[in-house]
């Protein structure tokens, strides 16, 4: 490729273990020949003059010029009034559509082997609105906010998802015998939606049904939508079927922007130890290629990934192997140049 | 026993297959000499003067008189304005606990053999307020509402629980870091309580983390106490793992007066055919048992359904058998004469 073909990326590497994953992701990278440029920006909010923390300008104008990053994991910083940084990226740049893929991985065995579903999670209103009150002492109310717009936004990207995916079936998840008007919305934004859509299968399911129906055979489902708690919780109910935060990717996606990140915490009490997994960030660094339009570079990273967990030679400690970052990172990097 | 020591109990044997399993109930209650009288009841809402729907006055009093009902499944009648009557009778009453445990059984398989867990779920207010409000066209909000009096009922609740039934851990699941008002209320009850039962050792756990550990060792939970929604979806999550709820108990527990419930729905395909599992309701009934403080009665009737369905030979179509509601029925009643 010639030079001119190369795109920069935001690189947020995160804190704890967040610098080592992110190094691994970039020697990969450039094993893999991947055209991309690194932009490492650190995140650290600064304290504004009204005394208000935010997020520094350098890496909001990053993110508007490059419109695509990758983020390792941040600590929320201590003391009242820091809401989650994590959280603070994915509004900041309203990145409406959450979307974390789980599949049953060949190489590390769980007690599930059929999994392959996609929640995709509205991003930015619902039960995180950080709207709450106290009433009177001991009685509170939070509010939790559904809009037209943002659920046309990610129910729509959830079909234009399926479709592009080669995905069969959208099930809208919701608790509207409950939450009428709210999640009533949200379910009928979603039926508008799916008529839209006629080569995808459109389905309707109570949460509570889908968490038990997932536990039960996780392979009756396909791709899911849900506000954005319900995401919350579905989304770590399937990483758990299939091993973990460790190994799951995660993509925050709007209209202008979008930010692939892991989940999974910063661990400080293993970082800088050579210990940590870097599957998580490096999957969502192929969700982020393959957002690039660059399918062959993330088909390839992907099948290094999952050759190297399939052998299992440098598996990491948290998937039962003895492998450091920095041997899976060498085992993977040699595999992808194979597959040149 | 004598007939002064008979407690009389409202029965409300429910819709589609209600009926039949409530009366698998009456006849192995029978089989036990539990000494219960039955007192049953419909419960279809009657249209007032005012042209609101409410449950009829002799289910109300009823209740009030008995102080204990057990509960078959309830179809919630279609149109507007029809909350879920389940609910209905949860509100009516303020049975502010509703406790579900969930343990494996042996002789219904599942992935998982290692679960014995019980959620506590706060039962009138939370999510279910049924407070929403459209501020302007396309945008709706729903009140999640926390009271310092409802969590401390709860909260206190299932420590009390905790202690009376040999349970070492309570831990309060919670989304504080989203929620801080609200979730952060009720954590502090949660907290303030914990502080008066030493002898029990209390945790706190993001709802996300728990899903996601649940599904990979149910193990390392133990009781768990909870704001409404969360228990909705947990207690099904949880149900799912030891076989769904035709075979997992329910309890709705206020100070006044408790219902006993089998959560499933009516099943109005398979009503009247003989084929429904009576074994959710009936394990209902046996911590009805329990809670009357008949605690012989209900451990012998438990042991002859656990040995039905380990024996597995009237074991019901749901379980993978080929039993029906009476044949299954007959054999649980044939077991509890044989312990007597
Ligand atoms: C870190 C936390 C605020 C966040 C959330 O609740 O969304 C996390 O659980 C996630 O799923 O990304
Ligand atoms: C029937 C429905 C309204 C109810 C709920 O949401 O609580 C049910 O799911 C339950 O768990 O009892």
């Amino acid at each position: 490729y010639s030079s001119g073909d190369v795109r920069r990326v935001t690189l947020i590497p995160g804190d704890g273990i967040g610098p080592e994953i992110s190094s691994a992701v970039q020697k990969i990278f450039e094993a893999a020949n991947a055209p991309i440029a690194w932009d490492p920006v650190d995140v650290t909010p600064v304290k504004g003059r009204d005394g208000v923390f935010r997020i520094p300008n350098r890496c909001i104008e990053l993110m508007h010029e490059n419109k695509v990053g990758l983020k390792g994991p941040l600590e929320t910083p201590i003391g009242k009034g820091h809401r989650s940084l994590n959280l603070a990226v994915r509004k900041e740049f309203n990145l409406y559509a959450n979307v974390r893929p789980c599949r049953s991985l060949e190489g590390h065995k769980t007690l599930y082997d059929n999994v392959d579903v996609v929640t995709i999670r509205e991003n930015t209103e619902g039960e995180y609105s950080g709207i709450e009150h106290e009433i009177v002492s001991g009685v509170v109310q939070s509010i939790k906010l559904i809009t037209e717009t943002a659920s046309r936004n990610v129910a729509s990207f959830a079909f234009e998802y399926a479709r592009q995916n080669g995905r069969k079936v959208v099930t809208a998840v919701h608790k509207a015998n409950i939450m009428r008007m709210s999640d009533g919305l949200f379910l009928s934004i979603c039926r508008e939606q799916a008529a839209l859509y006629p080569d995808i299968k459109f389905k309707e399911a109570y949460l509570d049904t889908v968490c038990l129906n997932m536990v039960q055979d996780p392979s009756q489902y396909d791709v899911l939508v849900m506000p954005n708690l319900y995401g919350d919780i579905l989304s770590d109910l399937c990483a758990g079927l299939v091993g973990g935060l460790g190994v799951t990717p995660s993509g925050n996606i709007g209209k202008e922007a979008a930010v692939f990140e892991s989940v999974h915490g910063t661990a400080p009490d293993i970082a800088g130890q050579d210990k940590a997994n870097p599957t998580a960030l490096l999957l969502s660094a192929v969700m982020m290629l393959r957002y690039m339009n660059l399918p062959q570079h993330a088909a390839r990273i992907e099948k290094a990934v999952f050759d190297a967990i399939a052998d299992g030679r440098a598996k990491t400690g948290d998937l039962g192997g003895t492998g450091t970052c920095s041997s899976f990172t060498a085992d993977v990097c040699a595999r992808v140049k194979d597959l040149e």
